[in-house]
């Protein structure tokens, strides 16, 4: 698979005149894709029923005329202001009862039946427009699902969309009242029309009726979705893709992938270490301009997952962004450095975000490759660098990984309904993995909750999952190499109850949890071997063998043939022994690498990528600050 | 008086195979009270007015075949969906405008005429049914009054019940805006109907206006508790208990106990360590696991004047719960002396909550004396030591108190309305007092604001008291022991002005507040002696005795005959010298106890509780860590 | 121009029979000023329509007997109950869609035309009653408008007004879909009656719609301003002032200023320092009992601007108030410093809040010259100080200033439009600068943005402007002194765009902010010379003179001619070192002052103000702690 580059270009933005100057420079750039479209239904139907193609159509010939491949994107996530007249209730409802209004992007409920069907009308006309255009070689449904919190609305939409799903997944309230345990303080339901919203109570919500809710809530963006992909699929062959959000949890990614042939994801470092990484005010210092060195590749293996292999930046970060709370220049480098980790983990295209940096609205501070005044920016020649360097690289495959890792959207609602210590979050667990394995220069696969088949990995790791599913239970069943299972997995039922007998119910395993505690993160509970459990520890029963103790004498990490259970949440010292025992068991090879610099394999060459402010010596060269190096394997 | 144990259970949660073989574990256990059903609506009532009482009555009888005595709970905390459809305006309304919804607890208006009569209603039918049912030995009324801050409504039902009760009380709006000061801003009212709620107010509400709708939402409740315990006397002799939650200031505890015979609180050590407990990260660290030395103490010695002497504890946390910030598991030892310094202060009973861990809904993290899979939890068999311990030890009553320390909810209510410093509470500066007490080794009796008769007392306080009542002051005049009144004492008329003469006008000691200051907690008042004010510091003119000064010359602590005022908040280490040196003129023996242990009499022994994850050294003897040591006076 | 001092009074507050007495007290206190009646229109028209105006005769009479001069406030800060019932929608709505109730003050919108009316009724007969009565020596329009947040309203009310401000802007939608950017995100207007306010939006509404808003919400406070200075003007000569608060920036205060002929500040130096002031703890702590020694002279010297050469203090905190999170006891001679430090920025007069504390309502907590039972408090002794000082010296005049720094409303409102970094505000910027001024002793002019002749000045400052206007870019480009422009000037085009070229283009003076960078406050970026830039640094192309260049080698401080643009945020350090290389080139001699002492001139008299809490050695004196010295000079 040749790997290719790109940019968001919005001709709508820009006089006409300047298109065919801009097509040229892409051109000349070296750039393959170029996303338009996203944002212009405005542009595309300025009055409810009449449609403007005109000028679309001569964008996507000036493009293509130069070669350049476009990816079309729908533009649902910006409905026009006369949407609102015609769908006065389409705006989604946030937990505190008030409507998310026009004036920004995103003002749309899920649930609302008569903007679906609005949706509905604008991706055929499009498709039928476009579906045949020899330069639209890819669509892009809406754009950034979930982005600013957009997935739970408390609408009047929402609240009949989800009586329906109550009663087809229920069928009695009888049976929902049992399976939520409503008996518990008199929350019973006679009729499913009496089912609220699980805002505004007095106090927490049934955590059943909150995950039920929760549920609901992605499969409304799945169908949602899914009304768009059918309707451009009848009308082009090309590959369907939805550019989707770091470190959103929201919906289930999974459940919309399956629909798409790709998946992509837009990838901001910078902005994503000040607004959304849990880390020490040291980390983010020495990182600020570099982005979490972890952060990327976690997203790059999640979205290989989601894309079944095929997968993309939609949207990459070029220079200082505007959303931030704090919004630094990248390191010289970076921008070549970030597609280059991309590309070790398997991406087929990298698109920058955006063309030229708006002079105007709401994203006039976010860096383009272009300055406003149309002169190039730094990633714009760090992107030409990249043009050249894989022009000069064979075709790359994905390397086989070492370790798989169950991510599960699921869970990240069950430990937010129920976090039952303040710091518990899904993401950050799984990601405090992801860095050790990280750390130790292992390629990591990520794995979707129903992996029926682990042979393929020596190493398997599944912690916080809240509810093993049947496949995957077989799957560790069979599996002969290690795995290592916990904390708090397989800790509820799929209707949010406390399965008795108690967890983690492991084929083959003897361990009951019989109590946990979460703890303050200044209260540690050191283990035997050094390092300790932080924020979350179980108390287990166990005649199984006993791998990491604490201090206390309760065991931390317990074992039986290859499969493991983990106790409680290691800190970094705890867990690089834990996962290095587990790796020599598995018969893997590690490399623990220095702080900053990572690792990751194609299937014909090792990357090594430098995240730090300072040059480093490894491998034995000197890699610079930013600096990306690779050997061929 | 012989004291006992009890548990909470809830046979509603259970198959009815499960009831005989619960009951007959608890009466092995040496268990004496059940208390069920208050939150069993929808299982008494599942469709309104078709009552169903079979379960109920077969539940109690299972119960009582097995020994047991059990305590019925009305049911009105959770009130059925159904009601909802009766009264869709019963719920009650945020200080944001946002009515409270359905689908947890609490869900009710105190206010709300009909959602009254409702309650009215289910509980004559409970009395008519079980008012002299033997098993039936005690009555609780509702569930945690206040909890979930569900005192406060600004709804319709709460605006309407306002003006009503002050047309009742200033007869006119001239009485009532000169009582208010209204002529400050033009805020005059002409008619009763004009007048609002004090929420969402440009800036600050009056604080005379607040004042009132303080003491209005506490007389509510009061009202809504005396409905119950009228109708249930009028069916049965068993004594009715409310059971309050802790550190809950939001209504009138007194007001509410004269209608009851029996006080009982929840109590959750290690809930409001983390919850609800100003203390420093050390303070917090160190008693993670085993809560506050005095936090329990405090609430022991209040309701037990709430009570008059009769109290219990209906909830006492038996394990991890699920509800704090932060939920670790006691140490070892703390379900024994827990139970143990209840008893030491008077408690009739103390039942732990709950019997099982319930496997689903809101409290499925919370635990019981069994796990969900009905193994015994650790608590357990701590429970059985309690039942051996008491039956080899007399019964035995309550101790003399060394110490009278006035507790007031107005002034709790007045120093939220104006607090003129941020860190300013009125709970907080009490239990710091109390606190300062229990260093010292001594017995303390709460006091009612209204205590006519002091004369028990060698030692007497009111911090804080907003405003002394005339048969306090009575008996402050004709006390003959030390007094220590203030700070902040007497510092407001009835209706929340400032009184001219100014503060704090107490009887034969010369003194003139002549202005405040409130401090941020890093600027102490350094006093003469040693030690600070901190928080909040006086400035008095006065031709009394100085006891204190602080460094730049302002009396701190004035006294005239055994009366005092104090001008400030006291550190620790002011407060042990200013109490040491007030025992040491009342004649009380003091004992300076190390961190972490404390001391507490009955009537025959006393007893030393080691709160400390350490063992200690004391009284001759080594008390480890959790433990108690007693020995007979 | 002689100087004098009053004080604040509400003799409504008062028995009638204690005014008599009050005013003597006055008079023999040597106060010139009596402000009354800005919160009684209650009082004023008890009933719709029905005046009554005989007891504020007899006041004005008895103040007038004492030889007291009035202020006479106009009440619309403070409808009574009865003019909800006439216009029920005219409360303000907050951000959140709440409406800002009745119950304390403000609690109007500015935009509601019915209340304009009343307004404009009660004035009006304010006027015709005591225009030419003798006592009444100047009038006060309504009371801080701002305060407590109540420029922006998102009401109905102010929604049609916008709506119609944009018709007027910008005559079509066309027009305003490009001036805003509206292509953006398909935000297109078709009609005005379409636009919403900005709140309320999914993520971030357009930052030119924004502002927009911003723009317009100033505009209505001057317009409700000039309503009542106009009515005013038909029947009075007296001068007109409007008292304002301190940091407020909500509103243009140069526009509101044009209709005024004094502008006068309400300043609470110690609730200012706790409640809004950026500083260390080591700051606040060091000068809780003061003030901060530049607050108040910033804003005497933008007063003076706003009020082109007149201006007052209206409201002089006296002692303790009630309304800052910690309220402090000011040091002893703090209320006479205080008064000092406004003589010496030219104030015409200082009134005292207020006259005698109230025992009732909100601001029981706040002091005064007189305690609620009448006794002195501190403040009347210090002000009996000053009143004796001011005798014993000449009338003095304003300084000629040695620095001009520009202060411009809209650029608070861009750059809270668009921090970019969350620590990113104007006025702290500014603020920041003034200080640097202030450590070398200079004597500072505010200037307003579109000042058009800057000859007096030998060095100018133009920090943060968002868009230089059109006289001052030519006043730039004439003037023959120094000139700091920058960080962040000349940024946004009026209608809040990039301009292009980019930015700052300053005349004469070729640099190019190519791109920005936010950075959190422990990310300093370090100057070769010393010290670093914070918060904000820009990386600048230059062909210009590098005065000062950061150790990444991009330029710091740019000049050509005397021009200078300052490409980032300097610390203490760095900003010394720039001010005072500047003020060399200019000419200006400078005097580093130490830590808390401050230095300002009259145009006859040098002042030396200590603000520590320490005596301090300096300029051949001793000058105790809170103390003021002055030479002629």
């Amino acid at each position: 698979m040749k790997r290719t580059l790109g940019v968001c270009y919005y001709p709508e933005h820009w006089p006409e005149a300047q298109w065919e100057e801009d097509a040229a420079r892409m051109a000349a750039l070296g750039l393959t894709w170029v996303r338009i479209g996203e944002f212009a239904w405005a542009r595309m139907e300025p009055v409810p029923g009449r449609y403007d193609w005109d000028w679309l159509d001569r964008a996507i010939e000036t493009l293509g005329r130069h070669g350049l491949k476009v990816v079309l994107g729908t533009p649902t996530a910006t409905p026009p202001r006369w949407m609102l007249d015609r769908h006065p209730d389409m705006l989604a409802v946030d937990a505190q009862g008030r409507p998310r209004g026009f004036g920004s992007r995103r003002h749309y409920d899920f649930s609302h039946r008569g903007y679906r069907g609005d949706c509905a009308r604008i991706v055929q006309a499009m498709a039928e427009r476009y579906g045949r255009n020899p330069h639209v070689a890819a669509w892009q449904t809406d754009n950034e699902y979930a982005c600013h919190d957009t997935v739970l609305s408390y609408s009047p939409a929402a609240l009949a969309a989800f009586r329906d799903w109550c009663a087809q997944r229920y069928q009695s309230t009888d049976a929902l009242n049992r399976a939520w345990g409503n008996v518990f303080w008199s929350m019973d339901y006679d009729r499913f029309d009496d089912i609220g919203l699980p805002n505004l109570t007095v106090t927490e919500a049934n955590p059943a009726h909150v995950m039920a809710f929760r549920r609901f809530a992605s499969d409304e963006v799945v169908s949602f979705n899914r009304l768009q992909t059918e309707i451009i699929r009848r009308f082009s062959d090309a590959p369907i893709a939805h550019n989707y959000m770091g470190r959103i949890t929201d919906f289930d990614h999974f459940d919309v992938g399956a629909d798409l042939d790709i998946a992509s994801w837009d990838s901001y470092p910078l902005g994503f270490l000040s607004d959304r990484l849990e880390a020490s005010p040291e980390h983010k210092r020495r990182f600020l301009r570099q982005g979490d060195p972890d952060l990327q590749a976690f997203h790059h293996d999640l979205y290989r997952a989601v894309g079944r292999g095929r997968w993309w930046i939609m949207e990459q970060q070029p220079g200082p962004v505007n959303w931030a709370p704090y919004n630094p220049d990248p390191l010289p480098g970076m921008a070549r450095l970030w597609a280059w980790e991309a590309f070790a983990h398997g991406a087929e295209a990298v698109c920058y975000f955006r063309w030229r940096q708006a002079p105007f609205a709401q994203e006039q501070m976010h860096a383009g490759l272009l300055r406003p005044d149309s002169v190039p920016a730094p990633a714009h020649d760090e992107a030409m660098t990249v043009v050249q360097e894989l022009a000069g690289l064979p075709d790359q495959g994905t390397a086989k990984a070492d370790v798989g890792l169950v991510f599960d959207y699921a869970s990240a609602w069950a430990w937010q309904t129920q976090p039952q210590g303040r710091d518990f979050d899904y993401f950050r667990l799984v990601f405090h993995i992801y860095k050790g394995l990280r750390r130790l220069g292992l390629n990591v696969d990520i794995l979707p909750p129903d992996t029926a088949d682990l042979s393929a990995y020596p190493l398997v790791l599944a912690p916080g999952v809240a509810t093993l599913s049947e496949p995957l239970l077989a799957a560790l069943a069979a599996h002969r190499g290690q795995s290592i299972i916990g904390p708090r997995s397989n800790a509820k039922t799929v209707e949010f109850a406390t399965p008795v007998p108690l967890p983690p119910n492991l084929p083959g395993l003897d361990a009951t949890v019989m109590r946990v505690e979460s703890l303050p993160p200044d209260v540690p509970v050191p283990l035997v071997g050094g390092g300790n459990l932080l924020h979350w520890r179980e108390k287990v029963e166990t005649s199984g063998d006993v791998l990491e103790r604490a201090e206390d004498g309760f065991a931390a990490l317990i074992g039986a043939g290859g499969l493991h259970y983990l106790a409680g949440w290691p800190d970094e010292t705890a867990l690089d022994r834990i996962l290095t025992a587990a790796c020599g068991r598995a018969g893997l090879q590690v490399e623990m690498l220095p702080e900053g610099l990572r690792r990751r394999d194609s299937d014909t060459h090792r990357f090594w990528f430098n995240y730090n402010p300072v040059a480093v010596e490894w491998a034995g060269v000197t890699i610079p600050a930013a600096g990306v190096h690779w050997v061929a394997l």
